[in-house]
């Protein structure tokens, strides 16, 4: 790659006097698309190394970081309102570390290209196998945290994809730079050029164009909200593995452990309230709400939680709100949780198939029946008996670092790791079969 | 179900009175949506049972079949030009009962739903399994040949799917004859209502209106040619797995075992050449030419394959045609097949990541070290080493009944059989884990 300042000043002509979109998007993605073939077939100890010196490189050039960051800042404004937000914005040394610990994570995990799972030898002789292999080009579009730019390149790299990323408009200045950063690092160690590439202008019009380019990117991977997912529903062309809404129940069956229940409820609810598999509704099962329902009430004003119940909770609990019918189904990613006595498990069931998203169920139960039966029936990418909603992650599940929860049904269900962002070749060893 | 007769009543009043596509087609959907989540936990002796009954149900009522399949006939026409096409739409005994045989295959075939593939414990406890669970509701959109119909619905119930079955117009009459038998059986059986539906409307709106209901349906797999496949690129909302053209490549190279590679050659063209796997152009190591291509050139001549060659392809077979740049990357999927000369194994690898369509790939070798390079390095569905392309095939891979031979990248990626008609889940053992 050309250095920095080279890039820089390339920048400022583009600013001055800037490409059409689609000549600028053009660009960018067959630049992606060339990278790839050779991207495909990098030993692993390149990409590692690769790996490597991008953690240091993010380490090295936090100066430049933090500067590009000051400008995002600056431009997003620092009124009350927008604290949280600007929060999620700014980056700091810690900040820079984890990315950089991200990276040595993805780093040291196994290289998924060239897996073989099976090989099995036919009646005429000829050994069939499956391998794993890159998906080729992987556009991602993702929305405020610089630290996704860091974790998408880093995985991308390591399964041999190469990545088109898009971050949101408000970091742009951060996320240029680290992408910046990033590649100029990887190309040092080997990496193609355009292996890491980053959309760097942030007119609105370049979203739909990229969205076309089926030509050129392989799979589209949205993280973000519902105007994000429709926009990407109506104008791509290319295939998409989702990642976005966790509308996730916990059920609290007849004879739960009442402990066990309210652990599990606050955990899921109260941890981290800001993520998609965090708790949204709770169902209780009538004959346990009378005992559950105000111990649990307690627990959850101590952590802030606000409580929107149906008619009998609010019976229950007097602190307790209202629930409208908008609150069943809504994703509040706030300590905010509606709560419903159910009759039943059936009715629970029903329930979550009507206002969930699919992302993450769990009940709470000790018996057996009912928990194989939860886990048989209920549809979602993570079904849990007797555990929190936020153990539905990657790393919990033991898979490691993940890009995602994805909450489409093809290609991808639930956490989505290096594994998931392969795809599969037939290679056949053969000695001159035919088809008869 | 209702009887038949019913069913063609309504019809008669349908067709005086046509409801709007928008409504027809949601009622369709939603019906079939409904169906999805019993089908989903159906036992499996269920649906062998309801399996075996379609295909006893489909040689009952072969009269049935025979007078749709004869309207038409009737409505196709039987010009000279049209002939090979109405062979193709026309049912026969033996098809009915290859038919019937394909779907008590399918119900022999081991259910795939519930499968774990895995089932780990984490250092908390937890154990963490992967589950094999049905996709919900597929839309199948394919042309011509009836007996697709029967393969696809027999598949899709034994995966658990609920299928919607859109078929080409050349055959409405006995596709909507075939499904309603294989309905009717299936209800029977226990099937619910909507788990086999069959668009049984002509109308090209129809198609359009489909693939916005991303609600109700969700993954398409087209069937077809390029038109279809840009009608869905351009139209779909929903998931696709496509199932499309089929440029297939064998490279001879220096040092091949010249009557393998004649043997292999001859077969991958001119077994049946109508097919995706069929090979449309050949390459051919300059150091081999002059020996293999005369006498390859003999082969093809009596199995009346017309040759389309390079210059010096044209020079060695007096008989073959010039090619012109069009044959390359074209999909004759007749006795047609395009000849190029390449300098080494480097110049046909460019040719075929330049033309080809990355279904099936093949090398004619005795060196292993290139053996080894063209597995790694060419990009396609299956790559073979000394075996016919024909052989891309999911019985002749071991893999069982296939609903065709993917040709995307994501989910499904060379034959699709039952494994690959259903995603997975992930399931959680929990005794109280929480979130750190």
């Amino acid at each position: 790659m050309e250095p920095l300042d080279k890039i820089a000043s390339d920048q400022k002509i583009v600013e001055s006097k800037p490409l059409p979109v689609l000549e600028y998007v053009l660009e960018l993605v067959s630049k992606a698309k060339q990278a790839s073939r050779r991207l495909a077939s990098l030993p692993t100890a390149t990409k590692d190394h690769a790996l490597f010196a991008m953690a240091e490189a993010l380490e090295a050039k936090s100066d430049e970081l933090f500067a590009a960051n000051e400008q995002d800042l600056k431009a997003f404004g620092t009124t009350a309102a927008k604290k949280a937000m600007a929060d999620r914005l700014r980056l700091t040394e810690k900040r820079i570390a984890e990315m950089a610990a991200g990276i040595r994570e993805v780093a040291k995990l196994p290289d998924p290209v060239g897996m073989m799972s099976a090989m099995w030898t036919r009646p005429n002789g000829m050994k069939v196998g499956r391998v794993r292999v890159p998906i080729g080009v992987i556009g991602i579009i993702y929305e405020s945290r610089p630290n996704v730019t860091a974790d998408s390149a880093a995985l991308c790299l390591k399964s041999g994809n190469v990545c088109v990323l898009r971050g949101g408009s408000e970091a742009i200045q951060s996320n240029t730079m680290i992408a910046a950063v990033l590649a100029e690092a990887s190309e040092k160690s080997g990496v193609p050029p355009g292996a890491i590439t980053f959309v760097d202008r942030a007119d609105r019009e370049v979203v739909p164009v990229l969205l076309k380019q089926d030509r050129f990117i392989d799979l589209i991977i949205p993280r973000g909200g519902e105007s994000l997912m429709k926009l990407i529903a109506e104008h791509s062309t290319i295939p998409v593995v989702k990642h976005d809404a966790g509308v996730c129940h916990i059920y609290v069956d007849a004879d739960a452990d009442s402990a066990m229940a309210e652990a599990i409820c606050v955990n899921a609810k109260a941890q981290r309230p800001s993520t998609c598999n965090a708790m949204e509704t709770l169902l209780v099962h009538q004959s346990v709400a009378r005992v559950l329902l105000p111990k649990l009430a307690r627990s959850f004003s101590t952590a802030n939680v606000e409580i929107r119940g149906c008619p009998k909770t609010c019976q229950l609990i007097s602190e307790a709100k209202p629930a409208s019918e908008q609150d069943y189904g809504r994703e509040f990613l706030d300590l905010i949780l509606a709560v419903k006595i159910v009759k039943n498990m059936d009715e629970a069931m029903e329930h979550i198939a009507q206002y969930g998203s699919r992302h993450t169920e769990a009940i709470v139960t000790s018996d057996y029946g009912r928990a194989m039966r939860f886990l048989k029936e209920v549809d979602a990418g993570a079904v849990l008996v007797n555990a929190s909603t936020r153990l539905n992650d990657g790393y919990q599940f033991g898979l490691g670092a993940e890009i995602g929860i994805s909450t489409s049904r093809i290609h991808a269900r639930g956490p989505m790791g290096l594994d998931e962002l392969t795809c599969s070749k037939f290679i056949v060893l053969g000695s001159g079969q035919l088809r008869e």
